[in-house]
């Protein structure tokens, strides 16, 4: 398979380190990428506090042979980390990140990724859609993607619901992406999936947490609306946030034009939160994360 | 005392309108300011539901010689509305609204009032700001207007201080503004000080309710902070929203670079709303506002 | 053919004024639509200049069986105005403009305008896409739209190629709209069409002016890239602009990244201009326009 | 004097750092801040093309007593960069830079610096504001700043204008800020001051470049207006942009009313492009800059 598109790097790697600050991480993962014939191409680190405080770094450098040498690679890594209270990651940014996409009845944030992946200005693959509803099928399977359907329970049977889920997804995808899919899904069905799940809330969290958001900013008569992408966990909208954004309206706005107004916003912060994490810009910790 | 800026207009008048819709209201009116001799500069209309719904109207006119013919007109206004469910209220726009402004140590949303005044920039008069700290006297004064001290006291000796407030602001000023006042007013305070409040409130409402929003925007890690203007309600910060907006912000911006650019959000807000309200832009309807 | 949506009101009309401002037109106008049997569900009225300026007038009025009786209302609003140096037209909002739609390679504008058309979000019917590629045709057909391929032609057969799109358009759209066709139309095609058109510039204009406004802004090292819609006229980029917007870029982003980040932009601007165009809320006026 | 602020940071230094970009420059540069004592607390690098391209880095390390080491420093870094080809500076980041600022008649840009360093928001000393008017020289000096009045003069005499103008300043001072100043300094002058000089532009350059950029934005009709802030070079309006923005206007906002809304942005543009470059961020190349 062919994968368009700049963001997908021929020989190029990335490096996650966080844990604990202490003088001469930058030195000690410089060094080791000069030493192993590398150049750092992209280079961001923060300390959440200077004196005792957590420290995350991201580092994308170029290296000729890389998916050869990984091993070798990995080893001098874990050498020159040897000593500090660090954790670390390493991807290849040629490969693409597996993506799949849970959708139900609202279509905008789905065919917004369908096409900007098709545009190649989403460095992923998306092996399927998955819906609980019928109605996308024709126009994913339009833009050459698989579509099942799995349809949503609630009560007793939603456990065997989300057993589907898992048969499709569990092995096949790297993060999954709540393209307004509008269910909520177990913790055990999270931890089972063992993989990222990335939600789009419409609503500027933590302002009207739960259901019909539109609704409720148009009672308590709000002049800006806004969405949310996060991270999702056990806790309903209270995940890790990864990017948020607003729209200005006015008290002549429906809820319905409210609606249609914050589908343009939903579909863009959705669309940035998905490419940050395909480029592995984004670091959990606790409930925040860092964008690099 | 000479007022300057564009926005006191001689020989201008200002008539809202509000009640039931029903068909004929504008050709009434405006029917009404033709036989008066008048011409209409700006018209805003709203109804909330065609049908049944409420209606909100805005006209101002000019009329030569409106402050001398001024019962007259008043009759004729009463006259053409007769037979329709609505209310309605006359402002001359050439008088500027009498505006005290309460303050507490922070600074920022004082001095922009005050400096936009100067610059004629506000249709206001500003008989007096109120602080309940004396940091900030000389810079009022410089502006030329009178300054007093009154101390906030918490327990049983609040009423005392509202007292204090209540004998310098009733029959002198038109409205009240709290520049980050910080101080909780009483439902009685409100009720005897009898003219509109207006707050500004540094967050996004109704996202981070209470003290501290800043510091809890930092806990939950938020990508945008914003901040709310609204009149002032015995209930806290859930008054009717005037004016609101929002700031991007990252990870790497502690809570002090929040407070710090949060403060150009609320004073940019602030201000709007303040000259909204100055020109009767603003329509108070339950928890609503209409904003013509 | 039935057209979903919000935006198109069963026996409502809107009435457009514009000429030389005069006390007495909004009673005018609205005594007539007391005396036809409407009621206003929308007014907006502008005057440049208080004293001798031009004014513009939108009023939306709901009137039963207005198409059966618009020839009684036409010649009730002609009285009316009688004696006002005013111009009129009338459209009945239940029924959709024809649109068509001008492409090229790139596919975001277009794209996004069908789809924003299927959901109900624009008032219009799309009897056509018209390309001087043939990439979008299966794309186009998707959306249940007819395609058509016109190849674009320089030197002198353009005038021929031009004749092959007025065939196709003339008689059958009201407004034809240029989704990024990247061919300059000559002024004898305008004339020929004689229906609006609506470009989008992948610039905020006047700054970047003409071919590559992406790879001018890089060079120039602006800090924000935008995008305008506006009406084409006989000068390249410099019609009536319609809406205008900007996004933030940094020196970090490449030529390529500008041009990614701008699509989004220009796919939202021109689909604000075109809900504007198609709701008549856009008045011309020399080289400006009156948004209402 | 005692400067405030938490921008001013005790024992630490920023070097900048920019060449031609090869590999094991950020190796060199951190294992020298290790070798020294240093601890890295913030690092940005940009490459403008991975082959053979320039490359830029700025780190800001703490280093206990680093004042009274740094020329050992200094020939560490020397020593640590022989052998790249790469330019370097290096500042104490516990020392403000010495701001002068130039104003004319228009007081906000101006107002807004006096009161964002009176707060401790920005890392300078203000030893001087020079106007070419005597209007603002007691509210600057009520914010305990020396005021200087230099008539500017056309013609012959402009020289000698600017000659007094550098007498003020050369030696006094490490930048300055035209604020609103709207005097076009000569070549000669830029050349013979010696320090770098930021101007706000009100316009979205390079949108109506010169003189009245309100009033030509109102004649082309645009829906957001804009300002740069640039440094000054020999060509007027052509600097190096350091930060813009733009708000939205309409129709209906008179020449008056964009230069209301434009002085708002203006000194929100000015305020960062000022913190920005007193904290070293900016570095200039060619004819853009690159903001970490």
């Amino acid at each position: 398979m062919t994968i368009h598109g700049p963001n997908l790097l021929p020989d190029h790697a990335c490096l996650i380190v966080h844990g604990s600050d202490r003088p001469g991480i930058v030195a000690a993962v410089s060094a080791m990428i000069t030493r192993i014939g590398g150049n750092i191409v992209a280079f961001d680190q923060y300390t959440d506090d200077p004196v005792g405080g957590a420290y995350f770094q991201r580092v994308v450098f170029h290296r000729p042979q890389f998916a050869a040498d990984r091993p070798s690679i990995e080893a001098e890594i874990a050498a020159a980390l040897d000593g500090f209270e660090l954790e670390w990651s390493l991807t290849d940014q040629s490969v693409p990140k597996r993506m799949a996409i849970l959708a139900s009845q609202q279509d905008h944030c789905l065919l917004d990724l369908l096409w900007r992946h098709r545009r190649g200005d989403l460095p992923v693959t998306i092996p399927m859609v998955i819906s609980n509803h019928t109605t996308a099928a024709e126009d994913v399977r339009t833009f050459g993607v698989p579509f099942f359907h799995v349809p949503s329970v609630a009560g007793p049977d939603k456990a065997e619901s989300e057993a589907q889920l898992l048969e499709r997804l569990v092995g096949n995808v790297d993060f999954v992406v709540l393209a307004r899919y509008m269910q909520i899904l177990s913790a055990d069905f999270l931890e089972k999936l063992g993989v990222p799940v990335i939600n789009i809330h419409h609503s500027f969290l933590p302002a009207f947490i739960g259901a019909e958001p539109y609704k409720k900013a148009k009672q308590r008569g709000v002049k800006l609306i806004g969405a949310t992408s996060h991270y999702v966990t056990g806790d309903l909208d209270e995940g890790p946030i990864i990017e948020q954004d607003t729209v200005r309206v006015t008290h002549a706005d429906s809820a319905g034009e409210l609606t249609r107004r914050g589908a343009d916003v939903e579909r863009q912060v959705l669309s940035r939160a998905v490419l940050w994490h395909a480029q592995d810009r984004v670091i959990r910790h606790g409930n925040h994360t860092i964008v690099f």
